[in-house]
């Protein structure tokens, strides 16, 4: 196994003096800003707001909220604290309403909050929420290893949005592969869309590459097709949001536009995801719910108007990716070569 | 033939009180600013700077830059013009690489000079460039007819960058015949990528649209394929920089991209340019340069940073796309359907 240390130096979550501190992605890469949230309220409207995104982040996130809710109800309704933190619960669903890792987290410490008794619950929520925050980042470095090992050879590979330790617990999904195969000596040059409209690829992923080590060259999300027709791409790796039973991948917009690209010139596409992010409960990427973000993320940049005033704007900030276009799902339980119904299954059942 | 008149009120380049003048495409849709030309080099920096851009504007352009480079070498060498205004063509040429419209147009008024006399040339080639510029407007109203006519119901149309009033002598290619056939009710509803890294769709297509009446929504680039599976839009209707002599088209950076999406949805591929756009002499788009334009486009916007310091950007401004994905070549002689190396010769031979 590569060394990654000087390629894994980023935090974007932590549990530090009895308090969530988030690292403000909204302000990234001009500001590095961290804020504190005591309540779980604030916690629903920063997963909302996206000052931390990213399905695994935000799962970590939410499941901090509940310790947060707990103390809370607790200081309250004291030994009635179990029942009176549902609602809590359901406002951390709401907050966003594609990534499936907001659920998990939420049903797992929903899970102990019924195991538990009258006492005060907070260290055994936080313990929970801690696991999950370090189960996570131990997924991502197993499926860098895991993902790094479909590379055969030096080349260039692609990513869109951002996968890294912004995005997860730490270290990252897609981005994980990708630090751990550039310490193996196995990438020779990064491609990162600019993933608009809210560009993480160029204000987060760029940021972390650079933190880390990591050359890194950004494209414009439509110029994909034009450099993996150059030849050198032979990996686009990417993250998820959700999975359907059948391997169909929801992930930010564009991955979807970057998948057919890559079919079309034999670039191979990975997808790298916590079982988290599987949802064995529906069948298809059709049925997985897409946000719409509002029309000012596309009409405007850095609070600017770019647009028209009078244009409109369509802003879904998820699409589909059909199993068909996925060649590997990575998971920290195994890896599934072109994913079907029956593949996703067995690794589920494993 | 539909009344287009409300919806063709945009004109970016003109000649008046003896100068050119040019609406600034920069400080669109912020300003409104126009900007008067009296020398060729700031014609040619105009170009460069993309005050003016687009295939055939930037053609129309630099005959009038022609214009006022026989004005200056007449004032400055008198009967020996001719001579002493070859540097001037060769700078107004290399102001761009890719659209071949500018040295279309630029050999078009060499041929003149090569054929005037001694005397003063000014009234000759201005009449040449209004030449120039008339048919560039008639050739865009003959493609709209053409090019609608070609849509059989009323569907969404999807289009990329800017190729209308703002990219053309006026009326536009794509937008020509977007003009067209939503005056003749043969369009739902425009989709407008909004085309980083200049944002030409964001910026231009949908102030163009806003102005004269035609409902637009834009969209991330990236967003393309998703809204293709949506399974509205049926046509995808662009311009040209460069048509090679297979029926390959180079066109803005994103346009290969979006028509691999068309491609995979069944979304039919409409490229709409003059016959001036067309270059028998390269015999497939593999020879068409493709210029690169500064990673600061994408690396900021409106003039601020959007990625870390220390990122890298690869911006190439145009694409290729194959024959095989285009569905149909619209020129003022006439549609090309299927477009391969028998078929564009036989246009261009009529």
């Amino acid at each position: 196994m590569a060394n990654t240390t000087v390629h894994d130096t980023i935090r974007a979550i932590s549990w530090t003096d009895n308090r969530l501190q988030l690292l403000d992605q909204r302000r990234l890469p001009g500001e590095y800003t961290t804020l504190s949230y005591e309540t779980v309220d604030e916690v629903a409207d920063a997963i909302r707001d996206m000052v931390v995104r990213g399905a695994p982040a935000i799962g970590v996130t939410a499941a901090y909220g509940v310790v947060l809710a707990a103390r809370a109800q607790f200081a309250k309704a004291g030994v009635r604290w179990a029942s009176t933190i549902q609602a809590d619960l359901d406002r951390l669903a709401q907050s966003r309403p594609t990534a499936v890792n907001l659920f998990w987290a939420i049903e797992r410490m929903q899970a102990l909050v019924s195991r538990l008794g009258h006492g005060n619950p907070e260290a055994a929520l936080l313990a929970e929420a801690i696991a999950i925050h370090e189960e996570d980042v131990a997924a991502n470095r197993r499926m860098g290893e895991l993902g790094a090992a479909l590379i055969e050879s030096p080349c260039a590979v692609q990513t869109h949005c951002n996968t890294g330790s912004l995005a997860t617990g730490g270290y990252g999904t897609a981005l994980g592969v990708i630090r751990s195969a550039y310490a193996a000596g196995k990438i020779s040059e990064v491609f990162a869309d600019e993933t608009r409209p809210w560009l993480q690829g160029a204000r987060l992923t760029a940021w972390e590459c650079v933190q880390d080590n990591i050359p890194v060259t950004l494209l414009a999300d439509g110029a994909g097709a034009h450099l993996m027709k150059q030849g050198a791409v032979k990996w686009l790796i990417v993250g998820s949001d959700r999975i359907a039973a059948n391997g169909d991948v929801a992930n930010k917009i564009g991955t979807y536009h970057a998948a057919i690209a890559a079919k079309y010139h034999g670039v191979k596409l990975m997808v790298v995801a916590p079982t988290s992010t599987i949802d064995m409960a529906i069948s298809s990427g059709d049925e997985i719910p897409i946000e719409s973000r509002p029309d000012s993320e596309v009409l405007s940049m850095n609070g600017e108007p770019v647009a028209a005033a009078g244009a409109k704007a369509w802003n879904p900030s998820f699409d589909v990716t059909p199993a068909a276009l996925v060649d590997a799902i990575v998971t920290e339980r195994g890896v599934v070569l072109k994913p079907d119904r029956e593949k996703m299954t067995e690794l589920m059942n494993n």
